[in-house]
């Protein structure tokens, strides 16, 4: 094991190697308790190389929140093809296939916004910001007019969803069709709510 | 102004001072960096006063936070006499009422979470809790039957009300009237997306 962990990688590849390494400490462990010497001991390298890399502890963990961020978006892209409300509940069925799979990342991100980190705050923003646009995107698309109360409430609906993913998708028996169902149903509730303040 | 400062206040007085200058520093400056040095000053007490009350940065901090989530609690409490849609309805008002006149400590405690302190955290948590609980009894006496989704779902709509109030109560020219009736339509679609589930 010491002859692999010591096997040259170029640069690129030791960093991303750190990085994932510390997403896979996010599977059981809350990201604010990574320290730069946990994760040299693991990886095989030393702390100096660490430090070289990410600059400090804080540098490490908003590399480790925006990879995390990019593994969920890209797992639960919109697939363009499809038709909006089926590609709604295709995206969230991914996003409900995504926080089972990986709990620890999911609950990370989204609890580990409260760590105090700016980086990992800011990472949670963005992943918010995004899934926001997807919405609002489906919902445009669906004939709802634009308006500022449509995004606050889509974005406002993004928070529910993660409140709403960690404790049914993690801390129930429900299945994933009846948490896709719930998260569509909500989605398409709230902004019917938008819709009938124009009355 | 010296004079007034040294005035000679009973310990619990002085202690609650202390507290209530905490919660008005909030009002334009997150919790995070109000320090023990400039409360101490602001107040004309010594730095070792502060440290025998509240024991640390973090002690005074939780102690403001839990401070400012009893004055949410209280001034949002519901009215028992009312019929539940009607509490639901005074109940709201008086939240968005709070939020535009304490923008800053209802922002604090909703973002300050993030600040990376346990007890600010915890703070929040029971604050939403709380809030849960007193929406699940509305619901309840509206006759919807009590379930798990349901107590997730009002759970989660709490997250989904502290965005739409921190985004449209504080940065928008949306009236009172229309933040209130907007949050009791989504609480109420969120509430019905709960029953459509058993159908």
């Amino acid at each position: 094991m010491e002859a692999d962990r010591r096997t040259r990688l170029a640069p690129d590849e030791r960093r991303a190697q750190l990085v994932a390494l510390g997403v896979a400490y996010l599977v059981d462990k809350p990201l604010e308790s990574l320290t730069i010497e946990y994760l040299s001991a693991q990886a095989g390298v030393s702390r100096g190389l660490l430090f070289h890399y990410f600059g400090s502890k804080k540098g490490l963990h908003g590399e480790i929140a925006r990879t995390a961020r990019d593994s969920m978006l890209n797992a639960t892209a919109p697939s363009a093809e499809l038709a909006p409300l089926d590609r709604l509940r295709d995206t969230l069925s991914r996003i409900v296939q995504f926080v089972r799979d990986h709990r620890g990342t999911f609950y990370s991100l989204v609890r580990g916004a409260s760590s105090g980190a700016v980086d990992v705050r800011e990472a949670l923003e963005q992943a918010r910001a995004v899934q926001a646009d997807r919405l609002i995107a489906v919902f445009r698309e669906l004939g709802t007019a634009d308006s500022e109360l449509l995004r606050i409430a889509l974005r406002s609906w993004v928070a529910f969803a993660e409140e709403a993913l960690v404790e049914s998708a993690l801390d129930t028996d429900m299945t994933s069709e009846q948490i896709v169902s719930f998260l569509e149903r909500t989605a398409r509730a709230v902004v019917a709510s938008v819709d009938q303040g124009r009355g």
